[in-house]
């Protein structure tokens, strides 16, 4: 079956995701998502919850990915998309998906987002945990009616990193919930009131090039991400010597100048989203979400005195594989997808923070991660305190029973 | 001798930096200091240099700071201002100084800061190391003249952290050379030109309140910092058990949330410039001065799993002595200044990043420093870099001959 | 009440541990502690312990520690020393106490270690955990008539490190139980048989001495161990800059040659008992107790190159305070006690381990601690696996419930 | 041409490496290396020195690596062996070498030791720097003509680690040149005097098995191993995720109890010499060689608290492939040699230091090597001191002109 745009109806009645108009669709994050309702199911997706979506919001249209459908699609009893998915250009994605939604832990949101990969625009996700916790799924799998109505009903305030300054000088960077300099609150009309609203974390992503040693940008980026000639990263781009014993030589430009030459099994560079993945395993430091920054953590080095770096969201990186590395590749992944295409001696990855996007006077970037607002008033506004303390373990009291 | 303010024609002129007239003072990040004002002069300062100030900017009048001025005072050939300096309320250093001049290390640098530790405004600070190289001073002291020139005649752009974006789409937040964004052209006038311009850095400091047990502010914050409840620092904010055998038991809230109970030494909060500083011993890594954070890096905690953690500026952090001290104390420093009153169980230290101060259309926050622009194009753009490699050793090669 | 060595009437008997007879105390390692003999209390005791204690083992003298002599002696029905104990001399303390109990933390295991600070002979230590558990102590106190039962009935197997080889070949030096060894087997007696038997575990210690900068030995060592030239630490000897708000620097010198100069807070020697203690909140690897080795830790060292070292037991380390200190002191502590008299410039802290002892052909050194055995066969063979998984929580697991 | 035993006269003679009598070469290390004095050279060795080497001891055979042979061996006017090395079983190479001599950096002592992974008794070692210094190579190439006098002339003391102690009891376990304990001084005959003798460095190797699922060892351990049940390794053994993205699953017991899950890219076991290898890149401490210890360092795990360990050298650690993996792969290499096969799930490593060997009275393991004596009485008595500072630039200072 064929996934013509018109088979919609949700789109045509602008019902989707942030409320019904699309004018509060626009609010979101500033860009209209003006194809709306498609749902990018990307893994195992129980028929309770499918079948919750369909009857609540029977304009909502159900888009399963390829082997999601492959498990569950004979069993609804109404129609969902999945079939041509495959062949589709990464262009039809980005138009088309309104919300993606994640069932699983980080590494499936990882790999939601790396559809997007070359893209400049990402849907929001709703992220569900399976029963592992993530660092990044923000909802337990059983509070889905909760966390759908909280989308659908009211929408979200976004977070004010980056957005412009000019209206909220009094709060101008911190993890508050800054409804007024997201304009959310003018527009959100029916909304089940701000205490019921979903919050959306923009997650900044890198950019990221690979080139050859003369220059030439390469176009294919890996299985996942097919063609593009910038790609994103919501983790970190990571080159790695893999099977090869010998350390990787690599040389690293920080803004243009030449900073070091590393020696060793690989490089991160990591947003801070990823500052609590590779880089945390490598020492890195754990970098809040709305820092905005770039992390360069190497990976076991040959050195006593490679101190992982935090450097402006802005600043251009270079990763460039060093001559002495005499004929030797690197791997390179980025969100864990490892290149099919090794690196070369001078050939280098260039990174730096996702650009800034704007709409009207708004500025966005990254991808939006729906929250979840705890059940007291401030104690859940911060997911990133509980995920410290619960998920990581953070600085774990000696000497209490286990 | 008295210092009356009538005794500077300068400022009478309005030719100040930080004087007078509006629009000069609003430039604060673009504007010449056409003839730089009143010099505080915080270190032995040659009779060279003074000199050389007196005769080729005439209506600039000098200031020493009182032990300076003990030691080379005599000598000059016209008069400084010294005297009444130790009598002189805080606010009146804070009027009448448009331009700091450090001599000596990067502790000369933190001294001079700290004494407007009070205020929201600190002037422009031109370091010069005295031998010892620094990582935040900038020019080595043959450098004077030019140093000097660079300062009086053009001005300097300054870097555009948590600068309005509204014009500065395509360049938000890098290192790179912001001269629109900061306004700096328009008004730069006899300027040398770009090229001859000096930069400034501005460096964000931390936003320090001690409070008693009952939430009192409790006003007094130390020897240097005479009177205030809102007190600043450059690098960072220590608690530090001292000689007391003890570990310090903290309680650490972030965006007033409970984060966790630090077992330690003690508890660092630093700025990014502070980055290479204690927090660096205590292995921090290492921010970028541009990324707008707060570090929190414990010393020496009974944990293995106390990561440090790098927070948006804008994050409130309190440290609170926890009930389980059992009446130990524990000491707070700023900057590397002891406060005299040590802290006592329920006594809190709350900080968070300063405030961006707006005037006009720009928004600007820190402490301003001159930077010194290296020779070649880019080289000397970002001292950053070449800091981490000269200073610091960063990622020193094995097995070179040293 | 004076404390007349007649009044031990055990002693007489030749049934101390390492009492009267010549032949028992040489046996430290392997003879039976058939009939322990007087107890040493350093901290509260329950009348019920004390009371069984003396009900059960009638020719027991029991010994209090001053102050928890203040607390219940009144209260027992029998009598019990403490009253002149201040006034001994460390000399009589190491000669008429056989076994140390301590009930409390590892503070508490440290103080009962730091009285015999200069004694090059140590009793075995018989040590309970109040509630906290403790890393050295091994005993939960409900378990207090199994652990003098075994302590009495059985005596100890000790682990063979620095014991001759000659007769271990097959089991050099491993944590095993090497009952051979010790020539415990042959002289157990009465024992109740292997699988009853407590162990011990030498815990080796630094002897450290404090030396003038003209070479002299200073002979006061703190208020704990009133005199000696060389005094011994359990955990660890450490020299801090204390209250002093600039970095110490100090001169290290391994096996008489200049290693490096430290800048930093302070330098910790260490034995591996003391690598889970303020090394380990400096950053310091964990080394089991069995590895013959002493630990160099810097502590908040200014540089990125000062990885921690482990150096063979019998390597001499020196620690010198550079001249560069321009006459400021540093503190010195022996296992958290502060040396009264601080550390000035040229003077030195020589560090080694403790030199081996022999009795015939076994050799031993260190301080004897009695271990817990695990119910089951081998499972508590190492309390030092259990103490990183339940008291350290060595690598925590992520994303589990806490 | 064939390589006969009988063709080595120098054997017959007992020339060979430490002395002419066959009573000194016992007293090496304890063992007789009965059969003599071929030189196993690894890599490129100049005309110069081979010349010289034939000449200046005519009774030494020279004996080729097949690609050294390849390069040179046509070149000389006399015979060398090296034809038919590759077809050699790795016992006649364990019996007819009795010195080798290494020309290259580190990387070349490991190739070397590794030729000697099935062998429980390792020839000295004599190893020359081609330019790069490294760790290991102790001697600089043009002072081979001194360095084969040492060798051959008077023989070297070795470092007591291990060695019984019942004649050393006042220097147990240091560094110092402990020429009595091994018995060398009374038999050194000949030598130039104690002043011109090398010493020797005993560099205790892992000895390490791999096992199937079902407890099997695995005969087969990669290339340069050809058949073993047991290997040893002289830096370490290290299991690694590879290419696979998945974090590899390891459970880790010691001493046959569990100690934990590791989560992460791989896992070191490391003797103290590897300390500076992979396990420093990794974040272990550094270990001096005589240490008798084995050291477990995590590679990037999963995990905020997985501070390395450093076991004693007799402790038996298990690597078990958990059935987490699903069936993953994992790679094994001992000194940088990947094995040929894969590690699967259930598969073990068991790795304990090892074992002492004994000769008479002497006791002694590892790899000895040949150390180089620097001019001055102590300056090159240890060269771990030197390789510290000048190698791995350990604590480099800051601020000082590179």
């Amino acid at each position: 079956m064929a996934f013509p745009t018109t088979e919609h109806p949700a789109r045509e009645k602008g019902m989707f995701f942030r409320g019904c108009q699309l004018t509060q669709r626009v609010c979101l994050v500033g860009v209209p998502w003006q194809l709306s309702p498609s749902l990018f199911c990307i893994k195992e997706f129980t028929d309770a919850s499918i079948s919750h979506l369909h009857n609540a919001y029977p304009s909502v249209s159900i888009l399963l990915e390829p082997h999601t459908a492959h498990e569950i699609h004979g069993d609804l009893p109404f129609p969902t998309y999945s079939g041509e998915i495959s062949m589709w250009s990464p262009q039809i994605f980005h138009d088309k998906v309104d919300l993606v939604v994640t069932l699983g832990g980080d590494g499936t949101i990882l790999r939601a987002s790396s559809l997007f990969a070359s893209s400049d625009n990402v849907p929001p996700m709703l992220s569900f945990s399976m029963g592992t916790l993530g660092f990044l799924s923000e909802w337990k799998f059983p509070e889905y009616k909760r966390a759908f109505r909280e989308v659908y009903m009211s929408g979200a305030g976004v977070e004010a990193r980056n957005v412009a300054l000019d209206d909220s000088m009094s709060a101008p960077a911190g993890p508050a919930d800054n409804a007024g300099p997201t304009g959310w609150s003018s527009i959100r009309g029916k909304s089940m009131g701000p205490s019921r609203a979903a919050k959306v974390l923009m997650r900044n992503r890198l950019k990221v090039g690979v080139f050859a040693a003369d220059g030439t940008p390469l176009t294919s980026a890996g299985a996942a991400t097919p063609s593009s000639i910038s790609l994103h990263a919501m983790n970190d781009v990571i080159i790695h010597r893999g099977r090869d014993p010998h350390l990787a030589v690599v040389e690293v430009f920080v803004g243009g100048r030449f900073l070091t030459e590393a020696v060793a099994d690989g490089m991160i560079v990591s947003t801070p989203t990823g500052s609590t993945a590779y880089s945390l395993s490598s020492g890195g430091s754990i970098i809040h979400p709305l820092v905005s920054s770039i992390l360069l953590t190497p990976i076991c080095p040959r050195s006593l005195s490679f101190r992982p770096l935090v450097l402006p969201a802005g600043t251009p990186i270079t990763l460039k594989l060093s001559d002495k590395n005499r004929g030797r590749e690197v791997e390179v992944s980025l969100d864990g997808v490892r290149r099919k295409e090794s690196m070369s001696v001078g050939m280098e990855v260039r990174v730096t923070g996702e650009e800034l996007k704007r709409a009207g006077s708004r500025i966005y970037s990254g991808v939006p991660c729906v929250m979840r607002r705890g059940g007291a008033a401030g104690e859940g506004d911060d997911g990133w305190v509980g995920g410290l303390n619960g998920l990581l373990k953070f600085n774990y009291p000696f000497g209490e029973e286990s």
